[in-house]
């Protein structure tokens, strides 16, 4: 493994972003230099993943703040307000967009009461939103750890979408952070790869990622997970989120529900790997959980291919939320959650 | 309804086929002049869907003996053994196509039992693969009318792949001849239409064909549908088969059993719609089936884009087995069979 893979970085210029819309068939980074970029760049998808969607909301945050020009700091708190609500605009799904934004404003705030000029403010924002990205990486790494143990020698491992370093702050990943660390605690791990339509983060990013790292991996199209386990091919399913209730339903990727209803049947383990900040104690169960409905033209063309006819209804839910009860294990830096969620997620922040 | 949809056809230049691998985009028929092209012809998909298979298979035949040349009806068997080696090469698992092949033998041997000509074996075969298509054509109205009366007024129905009129010799199509027929009897119906990758006959076929006869259609990936099944959105589910074993096991393109399963936690009817010649009474069950595995371009590309890196590996089953305990009826020109199928299937053939 190389455990190399960071999608977003701070720079003096702005914010980095490795193009994610490009992958696997060319590697180029864009140099976001306004928050209305970067924005831009989390709507659009340039970066996408719930835990490097909050990253980059912070970073988009202390870049906005930055290029502030005043020394009132009411004028500044005014354009924080300003900025958080262009780029709280951008995916209403992934709660971690939301958590990061609620911490860079407690920072504001704290700074605020203390006394703080504009310009110390401004590097407080900078140096928070790198401490944001660091604990992400960090709890990666204990989520790779925890995750792993529960990982079997020999096991092939199904997951769904990209939940790897490329949808977070980077190195390890959750669901493949999960998969690094088994191979990390010296298991010979395969990962079979759903490809994950409409975006085919799976065929894309996944297949990419694992390939960086050396962990074999078989693509198969989303219809194939039921007969890949019914085949006795899948020893352990595991998946990332972007938003997780307080009950302990899992709001991921479309397509994850019908994988878990899978993995269930066939007496497969499913397990959800994801940073605390994915957790939102304010949800009470999955039906709270906003979907994302997003463009037509996603299902209805590649590139400029189109693959069905004009005048068609199209429904384009980018998410679906699965219950509790399918979730075998929740697997976040702080240990493995187990049923019922509604304490063991509660607990875990404490 | 416009009910004019037949994607192959016999003429005096050879085999007509719709090209099924263009639509929806362009609607192009290609005159398949030799027994080889024909083959090519199923084999690369200008035209695919067990009943259509199983015409075109017939067709095949009729044109290869038309071609031959001599007089000796030794020869001429020898051909026709020879020419059933080929097209039966094309795809392994639609059933149909050796039913085809099975029955133009046996009018072969009848025929030549009663001591008939070369050229009059000719006309005979060529008049029995225009019966194997009128015949087919018949079933399906048949299973129209039987399957449209399982369905309810204002029911929005879900179906996987294409078993529609491009699927078959034509007109009515099996699980869109369920639909078709719902409407027939005055129904209002929607229709949910899995985009079923990696060939997208959903998105490509069955979606231009419902537009074809004014049927509102929805198209989802095939992610998508145990969210929509989840929401409430889905009354009942119908399907086609390329092979039904005795047991009522149901070989169909892959991702059919995600939905049945998907179906059974719903509560949500799963019909399968197939002519009694797409049932295999020597396939004792859904394991006996063999399960075609078609070329990793189909999910590395579509067309000249590449969706995934280089050197990863590939599974691309094409089809996949529900097992019978998930089936609510299967819809045959006979009627509706029901569990236990074993009999129900049986009894059908009497």
């Amino acid at each position: 493994m190389n455990l190399n893979i960071i999608p977003v970085k701070w720079s003096d210029e702005g914010v980095l972003m490795l193009d994610q819309r490009l992958l696997p068939t060319e590697e180029k980074w864009l140099t976001l230099r306004t928050y209305d970029e970067v924005a831009a760049g989390i709507k659009d998808m340039v970066v996408r993943g719930a835990p490097a969607i909050g990253v980059s909301a912070a970073y988009g945050i202390a870049l906005g703040l930055n290029q502030f020009v005043g020394t009132d700091i009411a004028d500044l708190e005014e354009e924080l307000d300003y900025i958080s609500d262009v780029i709280g605009r951008t995916r209403p799904t992934a709660v971690n967009l939301f958590w990061a934004i609620d911490r860079m404003k407690r920072t504001f705030a704290k700074a605020k009461a203390e006394g703080r000029t504009v310009s110390e403010i401004k590097q407080i924002m900078i140096a928070d939103a790198k401490a944001i990205h660091d604990e992400d990486i960090e709890s990666q790494r204990l989520i790779a750890k925890f995750g792993g143990e529960l990982i079997d020698d020999n096991a092939t491992v199904l997951t769904h979408c990209n939940a790897g370093a490329l949808a977070t702050g980077g190195v390890w990943g959750t669901a493949l952070g999960v998969i690094r660390g088994a191979v990390d605690q010296g298991k010979k791990v395969s990962v079979i790869a759903d490809e994950t339509r409409p975006y085919l983060q799976g065929a894309r990013l996944t297949a990419w990622e694992l390939l960086q790292d050396d962990i074999p991996v078989t693509l198969i199209t989303d219809n194939m997970s039921g007969h890949m386990m019914k085949r006795g091919e899948v020893q352990a399913v595991v998946v990332g989120s972007d938003r997780i209730a307080a009950n302990g339903d899992v709001a991921n990727k479309i397509g994850t529900y019908m994988v878990a209803v899978l993995a269930r049947r066939h007496g497969i383990p499913f397990y959800v790997a994801a940073p605390l900040s994915t957790v939102d104690l304010n949800c009470p169960t999955g039906d709270d959980i906003p979907i994302e409905e997003r463009d037509r033209r996603e299902i209805t063309h590649v590139k400029d291919i189109q693959l069905a006819p004009e005048g068609i209804g199209i429904s384009n839910y980018a998410f679906d939320v699965t219950p509790n009860d399918l979730v075998t294990a929740i697997i976040t830096e702080k240990g493995v959650a187990r049923a019922p969620y509604t304490e063991s997620l509660k607990a875990q922040f404490d």
